[in-house]
C-alpha cells in the first residue's frame, strides 16, 4: 500500500476551524487508499508568542530550554489534529518527535536529524491509524528535546517521508505551488508544474521562501517526489523532482531575490590566500552567515574583497571586522546598504552560455546598475540597488518569457 | 547533603513576574545549602483554555490526546523558570516527566505514579544544578504521556521527594497553610502549625482543597514531612507530619466541607446483599464517585439506600439507576439536592466518645437538621442544607474552640 506524508505549517493548522479543513484533506487521501502520516507545525503565531515570553526573561535564554518550550507548539497541534480525526471517525494517533523516534545531532535550536526508529510508528500505520507526528522537533540520544531550526517541519516531514520509503510528501502551505517568482512583486508569476530538485534548492536558498533548502536537499537525496501545495484549494500545486521535461528553450525558470541586502567591502587586504581564509574565520566564528563573494585583485600585494550580509547582521560584522582590523590588515573598511539580490535559475542554463549576457543586456537596458555578480551551474545572481528590484523583476520575467505556459512533455 | 522538593502550583506560576519570585524562594533555599528539585504545575489558567480548545473540538476527545495536550502546559512552565534561574546566575535544568523517567500505570487522564528512575537527574542534581521537573505527568512503559489528574502535581512532588529521599516536600500555594476551615467561609479560621497525615487525609478528601489527598497518601506511607506554605509570603506553613503533639483536650482539629452535594434515596430495594452491591457496581461501571452511603432496614423483605453525589453527577446518576429499575428491583427512586457536607476533623476524636454527640447537639441547637451521618475514626461526617452551611461551620468552629491557639508541645 502506497504511503503519503503530508506536512501542514503554521498558517494551515492557526485554528480548530483551519484543522478541520486540514482534516478534510487527510481524511480524503486515506479513502482514496493510501497510509498516511501527517506532520505538522505549530499552530499559527504559537512560536512567536512562546519566543517573547522567553524574550521577557533574558536576552540569550538558554537554547536547550528554548528547545523545551519551542517543541510544547507543535505538541498542541498534533493533540488537536487527532482529536479532530477521532471526532469525525477516523483512527488517528499522535506522535511527539521523541514518541516518533526522531533522534537529531546534540545541537539545540537547529538539530540535524541523525535516524529515525521507524519501528515505533510501523505497527500502528499498518494497522490503518492515520499518523499524527509532531514537526520540527526531535530528541538526542541522551534523551533532550532538540529542535530543528527554522523551516524544520518541512525537514521533518522529509526525513519521515524517507524513513518510511513513502510514495510522496507534499507540503500543504499558504501559497498554491512555487511561482516563476514571487507573485506578490511580479503580477504576471506563473505558477510551475514542475521543477528539479536543484531548481528548487537555487530557489529556496535565494529566498523564494516556500521551502526550506534543507528539506529539498533531503528530498534530492533520497529521490524523494517533494510536492508543494495549498492548504486552502484543490488546485494542482508544484512536483519537484529529479528530471524536468521542457522545452529546451525554457533556460530560466525561475527569478529568486532577496531584500535587505548589504555589501561589505574590505579595500587593500593583503593579497594572499590566508588573509582571505582568515576574514571568513573572523566572521563565520560569529556564526555570521555571508552570501556573494567577489574577490578584486589590485596588484601582487593588495585585493579588495567584498561579500554580501543580511542588513540585521551588519552591526555585528563590522565589529568583528573592525575588532580584527590589525590582525586582518586591511587598509579599509566600506559598506553599502539597500541593496537586493537578484538571480535568474534555471537547470537548462549550464547548456546556454548566452543566458548570463541576456541578463545583463535586459537589466542595463532598464538602467539597473549592477553591483556584483556570481554564478553557480544552474544560477546567476547580481546585486543590485533595492529601489530597483521590481522594476528588475518585472523586465526580466519578461525578458525570459517566464508568464507563457510551458508544454510538460510526458 | 539535604534534599528540598519544592513544588509550585498554577498560581504561584501565573506570569513572568510570579517566576521570578518563585526563583526568589527557589535560590534562597539553594543558597541555605539544600539540593533543590522543584515541581512546577501549568501557568495559571494554561490547563483551562487547553480544554477549552479540545472542547471545540469533542465532546469526549480521545484521553490519550487529552494526555498529549495538557502535558504541554507543565513543559513550558519548567522551560521558563530553568530560564529565570540561569539568567539569575544559577544552573538549573528541566525536565519533562518522561525525561525525568516518571513512569506511570497506563492510565489516561488519571494515572498512578509506578516508578521514577533517579539515575537520569541525580548526577546533574550532585553536580549543584536546580532540578525543575513538570508536575501531573509521566509516561507509561510504552511510550504514552500520562496525566496524573486533579492535584497531580502534589503528587509528582511527594513521589519525587520520596524517590529522592528528599528530608521533606513544602508544596507552595497560594494559601498560607492549613486552616481549621476555609477562612473565606468563617473569618475566625485559624492557621494549623501541625497536622497529622491521618487528618489532612480526612481534610483533603472532604473537600479543603489545599492538597491533594492522593498526595497525602503517598507522603504518609513513606513518612515524608510535608509543609504547606504560601508562595507570596515569608510566612511559616503547615507542617503535615506522623505524630502531632498538642493539647489532649483538642480533639477536633478542623471543619471540613464539600458543597453541591445530592442525596439519591433508592425505596424498597431488595433486603440482601446482592441486591446493594449490584446497586453500587452499576454505578462504578459508569465511573460515578459516590460518598456517603446509609441503608436503613424496612423489613425482612425491603431496605432504603441512600448516598450522596456531586451534583454535577446526578443526572448521569439517575440515568443509570432508571436504566436498571428492573434488574435492580427498588419501588422508587428519589432524590435531594442543594445539600452540603459538612465534617468535624481530628485524630484524638477516637479516644473522645462525645465529641460527635457534642457536633449533633451544636448543630441541633441552631435548627439545623441532620440529613445524613457517616463516622470514620478521626472524623464524623454530617449532609445538611446547603443553605445553613455557613451558620454551621461558625457554630462548629466556636463549639470546638477551634479559634484558640493550641500549644504545641516539643
Amino acid at each position: 500500500m502506497a504511503l503519503t506524508v503530508m506536512k501542514f505549517g503554521g498558517t494551515s493548522v492557526a485554528s480548530v476551524e483551519r484543522l478541520q479543513k486540514v482534516a478534510d484533506k487527510v481524511i480524503k487521501k486515506k479513502e482514496a487508499g493510501d497510509q498516511v502520516i501527517v506532520v505538522v507545525s505549530a499552530m499559527g503565531k504559537t512560536t512567536d508568542q512562546l519566543v517573547s515570553m522567553a524574550g521577557e526573561i533574558s536576552d540569550r535564554p538558554s537554547t536547550r530550554e528554548m528547545d523545551v518550550l519551542l517543541s510544547t507548539g507543535e505538541q498542541v497541534t498534533i493533540a488537536l489534529l487527532s482529536m479532530v480525526l477521532n471526532e469525525r471517525g477516523h483512527k488517528a494517533i499522535s506522535y511527539t518527535g521523541w514518541q516518533a523516534g526522531i533522534k537529531t545531532e546534540a545541537v539545540h535550536e537547529n538539530a540535524r536529524i541523525a535516524s529515525i526508529d521507524t519501528s515505533l510508528i510501523r505497527p500502528q500505520l499498518n494497522e490503518g491509524s492515520i499518523i499524527i507526528i509532531a514537526g520540527f522537533q526531535g530528541v538526542t540520544e541522551t534523551g533532550d528535546i532538540t529542535t530543528l531550526g527554522r523551516g524544520g517541519s518541512d525537514t521533518s516531514a522529509v526525513a519521515i517521508a524517507e524513513a518510511f520509503a513513502a510514495k510522496r510528501c507534499e507540503i500543504y502551505t499558504d501559497v498554491t505551488g512555487v511561482f516563476t517568482t514571487d507573485p506578490r512583486f511580479v503580477k504576471k508569476a506563473r505558477k510551475l508544474k514542475e521543477i528539479s530538485y536543484d531548481e528548487m534548492l537555487e530557489m529556496a536558498y535565494l529566498g523564494a521562501g516556500v521551502l526550506h533548502p534543507r528539506a529539498v536537499e533531503y528530498a534530492k537525496n533520497s529521490h524523494l517526489e517533494l510536492v508543494v501545495c495549498s492548504s486552502f484549494t484543490d488546485e494542482e500545486g508544484t512536483v519537484i523532482k529529479e528530471e524536468v521535461s521542457m522545452e529546451t528553450s525554457k533556460s530560466v525558470r525561475g527569478l529568486a531575490f532577496e531584500k535587505n541586502v548589504t555589501k561589505v567591502t574590505l579595500l587593500g587586504l593583503p593579497n594572499n590566500v590566508s588573509a582571505v581564509s582568515r576574514v571568513f574565520d573572523t566572521i563565520a566564528d560569529k556564526k555570521i552567515n555571508i552570501d556573494v563573494i567577489v574577490q578584486n585583485v589590485l596588484d601582487e600585494a593588495r585585493t579588495n574583497l567584498s561579500f554580501t550580509v543580511d542588513h540585521e547582521l551588519l552591526e555585528e560584522t563590522l565589529d568583528v571586522l573592525r575588532g580584527s582590523e590589525k590582525e586582518l590588515g586591511y587598509q579599509q573598511l566600506i559598506y553599502e546598504s539597500e541593496l537586493a539580490k537578484l538571480s535568474i535559475v534555471g537547470s537548462g542554463m549550464a547548456s546556454n552560455p548566452g543566458v548570463a549576457a541576456e541578463m545583463f543586456h535586459a537589466l542595463a537596458s532598464q538602467k539597473i546598475k549592477i553591483k556584483m555578480i556570481s554564478t553557480s551551474e544552474i544560477k546567476v545572481s547580481t546585486i543590485i540597488d533595492e529601489a530597483k528590484l521590481i522594476e528588475a523583476l518585472d523586465t526580466l520575467h519578461e525578458t525570459f518569457h517566464l508568464s507563457e505556459e510551458e508544454s510538460v512533455s510526458l
